[in-house]
């Protein structure tokens, strides 16, 4: 039973809403007596943070985190850590519409229905504010990988298609990436998208992205059959996070169009060494990690919230409009970057400490 | 911590291997005095059995199944519920090649890598053949929602791409899947993939398949946020079948080439009854089930055994070849559909569960 | 996996440390829609708080409790409800000793042992002071089995024995309980307690205690064979409070003073009621709740930290001596009466959703 | 939600009815390359075996267990093992009378109210017959602590107390304790518990019994706080046993009567190792072993089926009388001693895994 808290050995569960006192989380599992530098998980919670550029939502958030416990002296005890940001910036008044009237696309709807009380400001549980907290857990589990023997991975990800334009390269650029405003891993996309951002916004409209996630200096063994495959734990995780409508590893749906004398990769010893000859699985074989990188892609849909109408129904069951005033991303897919790193890494410890589980 | 258990208030846990003496299931959770009619697994379970035409492996598998508890007198007893298949035609000696070299696109690299020790014969544990079971507790589960307020739930499920061949049509004739060796959902396209998968069974390859799940008359309010969303539950539950490579739910991939005017779903108020005017959300909002088709596709990679030579390694790290003889299906995506259904059963039985606990 | 987490479909986490900056606690799976009293929660912390009578430490906690999330307009919404109360009284030259002494009793040299790093100031995370958490995830229990269809369930608890001295009458006088320093259920006892608590107290020594617990009004069936048995949940609830050091349900330990012809409860009809013609199994048969009063008994071994001195170690591994000069509960057994409490309306309200989910 | 599973990391999962075809025992996330020596694992079943001596039942179980997944060629997998024991002399003519009435003190009342629909030869799922399958995982775990670091521990178990006569030395012949037909831990008392059990056997009645679980060679650092502790999880697994009605850890409920200067266990250095002066703790400081022997004791009724006629009510709410005809122990907790060591052994091996998982 879940609900609200991801992972197995590791765990995390957040608290709070968009609109709230303040939201939260906690990491439980994590072992002692590592060294915890919470600048590191600021710079990462900053890569998400709103209002940085034009190109996302100008709405502040100060994303300032504590920690309320489970670290002394600046180092992990095993015990619960507490993460809090309060919440500064909240202007409610920009969401009065809202109190009334289901957003298409926005989870207002479903909420109201199955909890019949809910904070509807600022999207309130269902807000993609709670993923402030995922890049917390993510940053931690993190810093729990690089103390172990597998310190060499590395997650990167990019956004790899906004709206209709793709990234025409498979080669990436990894230090541009946190260095331009749309985690483009190359130069040539930047003048491209912003264009269609800022034509859209003028439209009143908003675009969906495309995201690509690669792990490198990846271990053999991480993940577990038959039902916490590692594909199978980065669906989850993935498809948790708001607004995103699929996910493919590898090859992806495109595996249809190959036969199955190119689709399984080749193996091959090299000076001593496995090497695969194509990476068409993603990595990943009967949900192991094969020592390949982990390569998937998922998608984020356009930003729900737009200036333009729609038509919607209110609460008391009448057909209406609405048009979302608010300050918000003219492509939510650009945040989502960060969060799925976070859920990636997270994913990873957590199938890391269940392998070394075993090896007793 | 799942290992080989799918599933939370309502559970299964799946054991045995391809050529071992047996395979079985437990069904944990189940609700007791609700009629368990044998015959009605017994034909879901021969949907996915193979030998029933040329197009899926000639490999017999009797598939007869039992149970060891769990019912009395016809009935549930909410005690647990133990399914068991025993293995018949197994003949191991189709095999025996595969004792020493690794099948590229197979976990069986993966698996000696992480277990040092594992069956081999046939995939073992990481065979298709696991999937039997789950067709089994998906059964059982339909029988359960088919006992609640909800029992108007219909999944329908076809296969709607071979390799480069795709239906062209969105609607179904849903009499017909069953009625035909692919699964298809009309009757244009069989012929198509007859031609497509003789072809390549005679080159000695394979092909891959796309495969949609729709579920009709569905309730509101069924998922929970944040961690146990429909989708999220869904996607690792397909992500977890063998060879499968993505999910996508609603527009899917292709919704990053719509924009935030078009993609939300807009609303409205029709003789008092709540209608969405498109369904690229697939059905579910914030994670939570909007009373529209839940839709989703899935996509199958070719069958990596083929008779065709390919590039290998062995255990003792030397490069070789292998050529897989045994009897394999050209295209296994198809036999995946009856898979699918059952692990989308099971999620929703569990999720309604899950969703009535709170009703009290 | 559970670490710092009670409960199946109702779960709490709580977190933080006993000289932190504040402690904290997260409900998730709380069903919405249902208010709130946040006085009642409260009501109950004071009933917990130290430094109410002469007989309980000195120590000021102000336990004011703060709900930061999953309660919108007074109403629950079926988010996590997240509750702190930020440390104030700490007072932390109290335990200055303690930084490189392990006292005897206390989980100092386990955790230092385990952790290499922990929170030594005033017990850290082993404190007692976890148990606040505790009655505050308990009182939303209590409200949530009061809006269910099992509201007359009534939980009361006291102390019947302080180091020798037993309560000698099986009738309660419940209004009472709340009304005195001991929680004891009769007034007879509370002079004699009285002076065998200061007569410790001089002696820089300290008593163990028993509490009973009493659940009347109890229906039948709450309980979920065979590892989620009622008292196999409500065993493991109690035995995770710091200092119990056993329990038993029913007749007991005695029971084996008993034959077969006596042990087992006779069942009667009587105006067409069920009847039960004793009770020693504690209401309780194969783990189900069979309407009878559930009734347990504890016990809570007598306060480690006393005034004299104890031979012990040193963190360098050095004989030693410690005598623990903070403020201390003389009998701290006394103030486990409401956190037995809250664990029992935790356990119940747990299982009692885990029952409803079945009769779907 | 554990239902009819126990365990974390490493768990089990029982199913099967007294007198249904079969029972069984899947356990999951045992580690591979184990080697598995089916003839221990049936030994500790032949223990627990009934009809063994004229003090337990005369019913005759084979108990003959098969292995049928999760272990190739000698060795576990690391795939699920899956344990059958197939039910022969079933002899269900004897339980009859059982169909239409509730024996007191059995779950025939609870069972029937719950689940409508129960099997209740024999007492069906409730039957103590399903420890069988404990042993079985039990024996398992036993293994896999012998194959870590930690293979010195051992876990001897005796019974101390049956109807009114104790053993009257803390010493124990550990030898004999598998020698004689009640585990006894020397031999003083087995003539004197000989006299009362075939005195009570003759009056149709049955006695109760006290057992003590004794682990040497514990390691330091086992148990996890605050939710997962060592005596919480012990106490969650013994009083998941059928009869058990209390469980107590070191000085136990006598702890009450001791004071604070004498009930906390001093520490010394001795020849550079840490020493405790008594063992009033039973081997646990705040949920995790200090190092010291466990000790802990539990006690069982006497068995509820005996031949004398008792008060009851039948299914149809009528005052009647039953005399359990069947074949039963005389005193059920002899057998128990073999069961109360697995549960044990399961325990310290999934804690001892959880805890490895952290020192990553």
């Amino acid at each position: 039973m879940s609900h609200n808290t991801f992972g197995n050995l590791l765990k995390f569960t957040t608290w709070g809403e968009s609109h709230g006192e303040a939201i939260g989380c906690i990491v439980d599992g994590f072992p002692s007596n590592i060294k915890i530098d919470l600048n590191y998980i600021q710079n990462k919670l900053n890569l998400r943070k709103p209002g940085q550029s034009k190109f996302t939502t100008q709405r502040k958030e100060d994303d300032e985190i504590k920690i309320l416990s489970g670290v002394f002296e600046g180092k992990s005890t095993g015990a619960p850590i507490s993460f809090i940001i309060f919440n500064k910036d909240q202007r409610s008044k920009d969401y009065g519409d809202i109190k009334n009237k289901f957003r298409p696309g926005h989870a207002d709807y479903t909420y109201w229905s199955k909890y019949k009380n809910y904070d509807y400001r600022g999207g309130g549980r269902s807000s993609a504010r709670e993923t402030a907290m995922r890049v917390a857990a993510g940053a931690l589990s993190e810093i729990l990988i690089k103390n172990t023997e597998y310190k060499k991975i590395k997650i990167d990800s990019a956004v790899i298609q906004i709206g209709s334009e793709k990234v025409d390269s498979l080669k990436w650029d990894t230090k541009l990436i946190n260095q331009n405003p749309f985690f483009a891993p190359n130069k040539k996309i930047i003048p491209i998208w912003e264009k269609a951002i800022l034509d859209h916004r003028k439209k009143g409209s908003s675009l969906g992205a495309i995201i690509e996630v690669r792990v490198s200096n990846m271990p053999v063994n991480i993940g577990e059959p038959i039902y916490q495959k590692l594909d199978s734990e980065l669906s989850k995780a993935i498809m948790s996070i708001n607004a995103v409508k699929g996910i493919e590893f590898g090859a992806g749906f495109n595996i249809v169009e190959q036969d199955g004398l190119t689709s399984s990769d080749p193996m091959q010893i090299n000076k001593k060494k496995i090497n695969f000859l194509s990476n068409n699985s993603g990595g990943i074989l009967g949900g192991i990690s094969s020592g390949q990188d982990i390569v998937f892609r998922y998608v984020v849909k356009p930003t729900s919230s737009v200036l333009s109408l729609k038509q919607t129904i209110s609460k008391d069951k009448k057909n209406t409009t609405i048009s979302t005033k608010g300050r918000h991303d003219p492509c939510v897919g650009i945040r989502a970057v960060p969060v799925g790193i976070a859920m990636t890494a997270f994913v990873l410890a957590d199938l890391i400490m269940i392998n070394h589980s075993k090896k007793i």
